[in-house]
């Protein structure tokens, strides 16, 4: 078989490593022929394509980022786009299988590409929000968190030496996993999360609460956070307070806001690209590699339209229809047990 | 409530995190006391106890170490040890329940001490090893992988300079946990688990093969590995071929043996204590400190005997009867699934 | 002898291993007696006091931020300020000298103590952009190009997954030591000293230059660099173009004109107060446990007005007088050594 | 001019860096040509040689090992040995000098073949102990001290747990530079190196001295540390007390020692080979970088015979004849300086 691999979307920590799972996996398994799909599906639509042997993957798992490349094209659009095109295309280079690894958009194209054309594909869901509800974990999480805590090491000393409150932004668009790890990790007397959107008195209560006891207050933010009295031309997203295009982050919206209401000095950090690159933790690199060997054994299992994920310590196969939508809040339940260490 | 804690057997990353997430879970949600016995159960059949307040575990989740000490003493033995004496000392000590955080011995003692004694008491299963089944994971677990795969990564390195074998010897007496997970976490070319007897003809053909491809062969071994034809007398535990105390261990013996087959000059690391200190991974952190809050919730629900586990994303209570002795083998999908990539 | 130790200013790593070196030295080679002025000369002024054993300094080296904390504080303003007064305060407290640990600023007001009143006190550098000429390096410095280097990894594995080119900005106020040893540490392809204003002609063509060899551009600067045409109203430290106040730093002013004129995508990254903060690296933790030995010889050797610095590999003492206005800029050797990689 | 590089001898931190910076440096300001000898001298009298070229050191500062190999061939020896050989290898190749990175032995051969054959050939030390004193501090050491000083962080909070005494054994065959650094950043209760023999008696002196305090002791020791009675057939390198190869170190020879007369259980650990492998620390990267870029300057100035080091900032050049044979040993200052912490 002859199996064509593409990474799409942003980039997360252990791409490498699902691409040296798959392709390791197939080779020796199954003598498989590797190509790469480079830049996403453009390199699909685009018929850009390089072919990836064992030697290429060498030492691979513990870098960051993605031999072949990223981009947000969509396999719909475009010249070389739709399900007649690619499977015409595929068909003259002699591809069986396409191997997507990407997020929520790349997922359901992967699925439509099935449903409507027929195309044998299968996915490898990556978000390093941890945002897919189908898997206990997504590969790349655990190194954002780690990440995070370390930054939320690094800014405790630096706030407990001056007294400020320091107001991390972290991950998270939609959902506030890598907030609310990290912030349980590295002792956060706050942690804001998109599912649970708090007042700023709330807010500044647990800040003025934390420096009553002779601490400095961490407060760790997840990027999708909103405030409820923030309406959308407001919102952190949009314009700010004056209706100019907002340079900063919810943090950098926070922190002045902290320091007006409680007088306590704040500062933000806004992590941003930080998290998504570089080598990825031990966890990471196990859960990116056993994903890529199982994406191919679906190939082999012909299990077109399905992805791999992880239930509990074994990886399993769902169809992506089923699974791909369900956004994975951070119940109730988890914020609860976090707002007992700061609420 | 007032409520013993006490950490037994061996240090683990993670110690200091459960016992803050017990502190903080107690004190602000219950208004617990909180007293830790010192040294383990040395502490209980000693009486040497301390008080713990919520100031004491202030960062304490970054910590390694335990600030309660430990030992290996067994509490049904000695002057003040035994279900009558210990209960006694409670209820002198005004203290209701105990919350025991060790590996199998301990857990045991704990049970036996609620089934003989009636005294309330409560688990957290510790070990490093990962090898309890009646859980997902254990705390220290990742911390421990992260450790050996960073010694992977560094000694691939001089490996690769030098033309040479390195051999790592990593924490897993009974189970290879570890050593899988780090092996295929840093791409060694050979893992070795007591799971798993292999000979010596087995190893020297996958570090050749390995050697033929040009690369220099690393090779990871469980410390509780044994080749299939090392009698008692001479296996790592015991006396060497030449009848003396073995100084070494397993990695000591495999070293010379593959130099002495293969022509390739090897060389053996043992990772050894260095294993179980320092600080814990961000995700060690997190598993850590909300077994700590869950055991509280476990005291408050009075369920004793029990202890308290990780399914999935789950925290969740078990009986320690049905689940101390069980133990978490590596099964042989999981090896077969590590093998593909270097066998 | 009785000596009271302040730490003032900006956080910086390394200052509590500064405070174990001078209270070890002192209390073992001496029997010294020390007290710490809580929040820099704020606890000079206010006399706020504490005692500072052996037993307080355990296990600090590798211990970011200060025990004594910080502040801004001028000891020669408020009502417990000045020379007359501080004199009147070291009697009534018995304390014999001070050691000042703290910046430009922080040292001139010590060396203005000694000259204009008699008072007893030394100093040790504090500059983690290394602005201070009288020393080879000052402390906390290595721990902050170490930290900068860490995250240009990391961007860099982003910055070629997706062809985009990373913006990172780093400390360094009036001097670009910080962005010259992580940039080439890290591999970067245009470095922004405050020594060496660049045109935005020069910095897109740096840019282009790499993206035209296939690799995705990799961009440090320093906070305090400007562009040449860059009036004080429009610098990063006042308006913007749009005569706004600044949210943001450097780095968000140059990746928006990056990509404005050469189309691509650009991103920014202000690694702000993480580099302050944390546990600083082995080189900085030597480093501050000998200068803080030294400055306590420095004390018994009745050096006031004097600073420890280093040369080389020694730790020296010289007169603060003579040597804290000397910035240690970016020579134009330096400059050009690290252009030849990227210019 | 076409430059032909070679890496002798053991692993080092920083060895890649060299390669980058002499390969860029020559490439970028003077259209230099590179070749490489693989396998240090082996590939000069074997004639085993590949082009190296920009393209090949992209990244590769941070990359552990070197892309050269290394071996300790004698360049006099063999059949394409000795200055004539060379020199006509030289000749037939059009390679116009040699570059060496190496110890003492490849130093001292590379000044040999210059004087004594003409040979064009210029040096850069490599000496992962920091053992020559003609440099401030050489490429790699401070790698291995960042890595010394992680494991101590990590012994100690397994120590303090246990009550027990760590010994650490760490690189070091003449000088104790990683024992005195690594130890005095990490607390270390007794730094043991070879410059300074001290009897079994004061060790335990020290330990005991410790635990007194109440502390869990923790020894580091230099591989080339002696115990002043222990005669050469019973040191480290060569029989124990049984006339038995050692299989141990140092280490492993006092922990049962200090276990023995103190009482206090005793647990040696071997950092051995991780010591000198991976990813170098952002003070190495640079320190590294430079080197290699003045080594090829060192060429185009054709001076040859010489070797290229640090003294404060900046970077020199000097004879290796002059300076390849002073051994840079601890001055009895420093070890006095790091005993007022521990003795």
């Amino acid at each position: 078989m002859k199996i064509g691999i593409l990474t799409s979307g942003g980039d997360c920590p252990g791409l490498n490593a699902v691409i040296r799972g798959a392709v390791l996996n197939g080779v020796i398994t199954h003598d498989t022929e590797f190509v790469g799909f480079r830049n996403g599906w453009r390199g699909v639509v685009e018929r850009d394509i390089v072919p990836i042997t064992r030697h290429d993957v060498r030492g691979l798992a513990k870098t960051g980022g993605t031999i072949l490349g990223s981009s947000r094209t969509n396999p719909f659009e475009g010249e070389g786009g739709g399900p007649e095109n690619i499977q015409r295309m595929l068909d003259a280079e002699g591809i069986d299988a396409i191997v997507a690894i990407g997020g929520e958009g790349t997922l359901t194209a992967a699925r439509r590409l099935h449903d409507e054309g027929g195309i044998n594909v299968v996915g490898v869901p990556k978000t390093i929000d941890n945002d897919l509800a189908a898997t206990d974990y997504s590969f790349g999480f655990d190194t954002a968190v780690q990440i995070a805590t370390e930054a939320i090491d690094r800014l405790r000393t630096t706030a407990d030496s001056h007294g400020r409150c320091m107001v991390l932004e972290v991950m998270g668009r939609h959902v506030g996993w890598i907030a609310l790890h990290s912030g349980m990790a590295g002792g956060a007397h706050a942690i804001l999360i998109p599912e649970q959107p708090q007042s700023i008195e709330q807010i500044c209560e647990w800040v003025e609460s934390v420096r009553s006891r002779g601490r400095a207050p961490l407060v760790v933010v997840a990027e999708g956070f909103t405030l409820p009295d923030m309406d959308e031309a407001h919102s952190h997203k949009g314009l700010d307070a004056f209706n100019r295009p907002r340079l900063g982050g919810i943090a950098d919206v926070l922190a002045p806001m902290i320091e007006a209401r409680t007088g306590i000095e704040s500062r933000a950090t806004v992590l941003g690209h930080i998290q998504r690159g570089g080598e990825p933790t031990a966890y990471d690199r196990v859960l990116a590699t056993r994903l890529g060997m199982a994406v191919v054994d679906a190939v082999y299992e012909r299990a077109w339209g399905s992805m791999v994920t992880l239930r509990g310590t074994d990886i399993q196969t769902v169809a992506i229809a089923d699974a791909v939508h369900s956004l994975n809040r951070v119940p109730q339940s988890r914020y609860d047990e976090a707002k007992i260490l700061f609420g």
